[in-house]
């Protein structure tokens, strides 16, 4: 499959010993061209780090010209020398470019309650920039530097042909550590196109492919301090904002992209072995579907069954049943790949031994859970909980 | 410790193979000499057994006589028939005894989805009545037969003496099988008094009591479809309704008793190296206390931390924030085991080998979380993850 970027940016990766002992990549720098629109979505923990502060502040907004990236350090419960150093990182990019400073926003991940390394930041800064490329290759470097724990990095892409005929592309990068988390498995995400979008249209298509993308998976249920997702709009491609049946188009594919890229938040991270799909449908509203697939999602006995190829119907029916939605129990039924296993209120004789074989052969699980109060329903990811996500979670920080 | 058991109660435990291939108890009697007044807390969620509908029907009430349970199957997702089988094991129990069919109640834990072996049960309920002793092995073997996957039976009791003299006694037996939970880890309680209570002193206080004890543990945050916590109050020690600063010392020995009962719980199971306790301090209202407290104490990534010895305030500190719960994150403190490693929203430099240490040799753990919105607080018990627990429920009913 070919992998498209936008017109008008430039990208870079680079080491600058953020990340200790290592020679990964730790700081991604994204430039455009061109002054760009930015709309952000952020976590909703009331303890965020700096450069949430920082960002949330600055979008939605316009005329920006630059995202820096770090990975090793979260700057998250760093105080008001935290907040200083997500400006200055900022400030000092900008400054190399020969941007006002003003117009750049920042995102950090990693190990919280610790300092950034701002003398090697800085010098990092530098090589960022004398290593911009407006390629393939630059995009790919930045999208590494953004990984903490993450064993792939996470891309995306859609191209669009307008109705004036003119192509448009978006391209996403994004880090998720899903169970190995630094901390709290951070999620960072860059979207950036070269359609022109107001800063109105791009804060409500972003919030709008959020929710059905990166707020339907989980992994433990656990909000990071410094979840961001941000979309850049630069106009490289087309001038004229979007509108009318182009815009609808746009947020489409977001929505595609978003999806493509959250999904791989539960499908990675060592110790899963299955990235579970869970369809609820019949409620009275989609908040009802929402909380119900949530639960089932955060619900470690589900996900330990999931893991040891059990066919569980209790554990899942149980959790729907714990929410606090009201529904009536003898309409439930619920298929596991395929198969049902529950069929209104009650158990069905379905052959054990071959679901679990089912379940067992396929990275891929399916839950569908059909309630009957209304026409409401829902789509969430989520990941199986294995020995190896309690082997590697216990000994981050010691 | 001695341990009484209160005046006018019989007792029996015996194996009747509910549980197959095992010697295992699997059928519990509580019989009363005298009607009894009965109080019963139950579980909140939707799809709850065919025992809780029965028992919800009929408590609080009066001139009760017999308590049967029985462990190995939970009759839960059991439709008509397991409502008509809860039905009749207590009519078979009363009539054997000589009381009216519907002066009993019912509970049942284990395997769901699998309808109850009434042959069996009904030959058991004769073994359990001709076994009836007025004793502490009776008491004991009652408590024996409620167990599932615990690994120890779960028993406290409280004698206080009333403002006449007389002394009265109340005896607790509790299964709770905490992190391998038969399906989803039921809670069963049978409370025992020889105290007289109307109905709805009974109902009110055990309320009470079961809000700062089962109410505070979590193991993984699943309520169950069978939780049912039942208060037999006979009046064999004195007949008169406790009143005034009886009924109080009562509600508060019965609080006691709860606590230590609820604590057994996340402290019994494979699978468990740490019983963790949470006091959450400074609070606008006691509910924001307790949101803060179960968010942690259900938070897969703490919980995991601990197995671990590692003392990562970060997890806790952002547990706490993503709760929806208002408060200023530059005035948390938090200790760990009596040191301290944050405070106003700001890592404290601590001998992290040393914390380590201290959460390695010593199963108790105690974090202490400081807010400044007001004076509300609460305290809650939890178990840490550990790999262990993931490979005794990967693999229950397959």
């Amino acid at each position: 499959m070919s992998f498209f970027i936008p017109k008008g940016y430039r990208f870079s990766g680079i080491h600058c010993e953020v990340k200790p002992n290592t020679e990964k990549k730790d700081l991604a720098l994204v430039v455009s061209d061109f002054p760009a629109t930015v709309a952000g979505v952020y976590t909703q923990n009331l303890v965020c780090g700096a450069p949430v502060q920082l960002d949330r502040k600055r979008t939605p907004g316009e005329d920006f010209r630059l995202i820096i990236t770090n990975s090793g350090v979260a700057n998250a419960c760093t105080g008001e020398l935290g907040l200083q150093n997500a400006e200055k990182m900022v400030a000092l990019t900008a400054r190399e470019l020969g941007f006002p400073e003003e117009k750049g926003l920042v995102m950090s991940t990693g190990v919280i309650g610790i300092q950034l390394p701002m003398d090697r930041i800085e010098k990092g800064i530098k090589m960022a920039v004398d290593a911009l490329a407006p390629t393939l290759e630059g995009f790919c470097d930045a999208a590494h530097a953004m990984m903490t724990t993450d064993t792939v990095s996470k891309t995306a892409c859609r191209t669009i042909v307008l109705s004036n005929g003119k192509t448009i592309t978006i391209a996403g990068m994004c880090k998720g550590a899903a169970m190995i988390g630094p901390n709290m498995a951070t999620l960072l995400t860059s979207l950036l196109t070269d359609a022109k979008l107001c800063p109105e249209d791009a804060q409500r298509l972003l919030k709008s492919a959020v929710d059905v993308s990166y707020n339907c998976i989980s992994v433990e249920g656990h909000t990071s301090t410094s979840d961001t997702v941000l979309l850049m709009a630069n106009g490289a491609a087309d001038d004229v904002p979007l509108s009318g049946s182009d815009l609808e188009k746009f947020g489409e594919a977001l929505k595609e992209i978003c999806i493509d890229l959250a999904k791989m938040i539960p499908n990675d991270g060592e110790g899963i072995t299955h990235l579970i799909t869970i369809d609820v449908f019949g409620c009275k509203t989609e908040s009802d579907a929402k909380i119900i697939a949530k639960t089932i999602a955060n619900d470690a006995l589900v996900k330990t069954a999931i893991c040891g190829a059990d066919p569980n119907w209790g554990r899942i029916t149980s959790a729907a049943g714990r929410t606090g939605v009201l529904f009536d129990p003898m309409k439930v039924s619920l298929k596991v790949n395929g198969y049902l296993l529950y069929k209104d209120g009650t158990p069905v004789d379905f052959d054990k031994p071959a679901v679990s074989k089912d379940i067992r052969d396929h990275k891929d699980t399916h839950f569908e859970l059909f309630l009957s109060e209304g026409e409401a329903k829902t789509r969430f990811w989520t990941s199986d909980l294995t020995m190896e996500y309690v082997r590697l979670n216990s000994d981050y920080t010691t």
